[in-house]
């Protein structure tokens, strides 16, 4: 029913289930120890923080600053927002062992029990809330990764896309009414702008408006805030539709939907506005003349009752570009079909020895360390051996380069590496040792660019994305 | 009594504590809904990811990979790892609130309790254990950045020192007991690496050997191990002091404890053998056949006891450089006393408005726009504007450029800019609009460097370690 937009011609084919290739791949493995909270392997935390280094990358030019904060809240905190009782079946509770916690005299809440927890937002509120804020400070924009959890059966865990415990790419925007419009803009281009990346899409746009019945706020409120998202819709040049009535309670959101070439829906992204947090964490900022002037007297029966004078509440706005990580990476998994674009690759070359003679070997860890790490550094015009005194800056991005030197025949090991999805299979035999070069197997990724580190003008490997240049 | 190893010849001066200097540059705040679990401020967040990033560029030549594993675990396997009982005291036991974990013909262990880890350790024992290790894989290391929860009275909980939730730079290296020593003298280049590019020390490494009753393993087998310790020690060219008979049961360790001038000891990076926890989760690999000929045949009967057939055990070493990264940003705070070198600043510069006429404040903004992100993308020779559908690249590293346009005096801008610890500050008014330019005021860093972010041959900001370049 809602219209499709494409971000690509080729809609992806799911030829295998997740967790088939990444068990070929190494990727992740689970615990009956701890169902639901996949232990990635190297290949998978390779891929998972490249995905957090991309979006990371980004946040900058949107505005986004990281906070890093608890995993666990005292229960007093979730009763303040809300989820100890809504929220009861999906939480997990926590209480220290020892006696070391209990105190005779403990001040209130000092030795209650905590909650593990299932969402940033309450944390981010006390970040908010942390100092005086003024209208001009506004938007404030906090980004997190933390880990979060939420309990489900445990019959229904699987892979990474049932799990108890994962990561979101959450972030919360505190804002003026009148910013909302201007944040749904961007957040629909950082949207596009992410799922084109990764190639990825067609995707719907639903925007769920306000429930005929139960709802905080006033109807003018809403009618205010549904038509900036409206308005952001329309600017975003894409198709949306409406689920009207289909909002929370708390404010209206809209959910970014993709579809795979079986027609299978993913929910990715989310925007949500918050209409109730604000109020439950009475979170206020000191308001411009402007606003204070065109505020409606009625409003402060409103979301406003309570606040000091001079003072209007934020709105909040929860969003999410991958939604969990865990999921998103479920879904380049098939996506990809095991042949990761070379950025994101955790198998990015692989160098077969021909023999086992020790020039070759000795070639094939030169090559692999100039390709891993690029070319040692120089000291009056030479090269020199890289030592580890000497610190890598902070913008080094390594390639993961692995080196096949076992006894077998060629044509085994090159079956194997392309079963394995390396972006480039690099051949070294006597040749190779006495051209100073390496071969690159035909059929592996960009050959000849990968060639040019060899080239006279020193290396160079061009790889897009954050590789090496 | 132990020698001190010279890293600089300006020991620390600690002028304030971390928490007062820390509340001066919004670095974290404490809340009591989480006693022990500091929030991070986006200032706070940008040191702490600063630590991080660094050690993640130097890991790839250190052979580490990064693994991603669970928050919880079930009791059972507190239990393999000794955990449940020995720490009890420390430990928080973690529980679902729903019922839905609950089923009737529930597996054993299925619906058991949780524990919040403590340590690292025993998920990567499962991941060495997820599949057949050969002698020729090994070392493998596996690095971990997950958040720990010790649990600590309420009363001693303080700033990010005394703390309840924290990260560490946590590895656990898995290596034949012959390989210990190389593993070693690898892990004291890596700490000596660190220190010297903070500029932090002198230090003292004290090596701590077998106890006299209580301990696991042979005679035989500690004395190699203390004797490749020692080795590696010599090797460090660095002091060191024996602590005779105060090693764990488990294994002979390494400490490494950090001198302020004040003489105050700073407990960081260890180094601890282990040769408990590869009996606890039975871990072996499949041995060479030159392991397996001079292997005594009393070792079956050690550590060995209940191997497969042609199998050995491996040696785990626990090692962090930082330890806590929580505390090494204390320490940090104070060593550098709010002046941070500009790779790991917070507040890397400031850009004053002389008055707020349009053409200033578009300057201003031209200027911030510039410094943190980079020169705009050319098109056909002509810079054109930034367009957020364009991704960043992953080695992209922002820079933090605050503004501050406010219309009060120049030289209260710059007092107040100066307390607040900018590496640069930065004016602009009508002659820096005219000439294209901006004025760095004298005190700031290095300015003549800055300043050729608008030299004619493009963007260009050289500021060291990962910085733009
Ligand atoms: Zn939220
Ligand atoms: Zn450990």
């Amino acid at each position: 029913n809602a219209a499709l937009n494409p971000t690509t011609s080729d809609p992806p084919i799911p030829v295998a289930d997740h967790r088939a290739l990444a068990q070929a791949q190494n990727l992740f493995i689970t615990s009956p120890y701890s169902p639901g909270s996949p232990l990635l392997q190297p290949n998978g935390a390779h891929i998972f923080q490249k995905l957090q280094s991309f979006l990371r990358a980004q946040y900058p030019q949107f505005g986004f600053q990281e906070v890093i904060t608890p995993t666990i809240y005292k229960k007093s905190l979730w009763q303040v927002s809300g989820h100890w009782d809504e929220y009861a079946e999906h939480m997990f509770s926590v209480t220290g062992r020892g006696a070391t916690g209990q105190t005779s005299n403990a001040e209130a809440g000092q030795d209650e029990e905590f909650g593990l927890k299932p969402m940033n937002c309450p944390g981010h509120c006390l970040l908010f809330d942390s100092t005086v804020r003024s209208y001009r400070d506004l938007p404030i924009r906090y980004a997190d990764f933390s880990a979060l959890h939420r309990n489900e059966v445990s019959g229904s865990l699987s892979g990474l896309t049932r799990v108890r415990r994962f990561h979101q790419d959450d972030a919360h925007i505190f804002c003026r009414p009148d910013q909302i419009q201007e944040e749904i803009m961007q957040t629909l281009k950082f949207v596009g702008m992410v799922y084109d990346t990764f190639n990825l899409g067609p995707y719907k746009l639903l925007l769920s408006t306000r429930p005929e019945h139960h709802f905080i706020g006033t109807i003018s409120e809403w009618e205010t805030a549904e038509n900036q998202l409206k308005s952001a819709l329309n600017a975003s040049g894409r198709e949306w539709s409406l689920n009207a009535g289909d909002g929370a309670f708390y404010g209206p959101k809209i959910d970014i939907i993709l579809k795979d070439s079986t027609g299978k829906e993913h929910q990715t992204a989310t925007i949500q506005l918050d209409f109730q947090l604000p109020q439950r964490f009475n979170l206020q900022y000191q308001a411009s003349p402007e606003e204070l002037e065109t505020q409606e007297t009625a409003e402060k029966d409103g979301r406003n009752k309570g606040v000091d004078e001079g003072n209007l509440r934020p709105v909040i706005i929860h969003r999410a570009i991958y939604g969990s990580l865990e999921r998103f990476m479920a879904l380049l998994i098939e996506h990809y079909a095991g042949s990761y674009p070379f950025w994101i690759s955790p198998r990015q070359a692989v160098i077969l020895a021909l023999n086992q003679t020790p020039d070759v070997l000795a070639h094939v860890d030169k090559v692999q360390k100039l390709l891993s790490l690029g070319a040692p550094p120089l000291v009056d015009g030479k090269e020199v051996a890289r030592e580890k005194t000497t610190p890598l800056s902070l913008d080094t991005i390594a390639l993961n380069i692995d080196a096949d030197t076992s006894a077998r025949p060629l044509g085994k090991k090159i079956k194997e590496a392309r079963e394995k999805g390396y972006n480039f299979i690099i051949v070294v035999g006597k040749e190779e040792v006495e051209r100073d070069g390496v071969r690159i197997q035909a059929g592996s990724q960009d050959a000849e660019t990968l060639f040019s580190v060899f080239s006279d003008t020193g290396s160079e490997v061009e790889v897009g994305m954050g590789g090496k240049k």
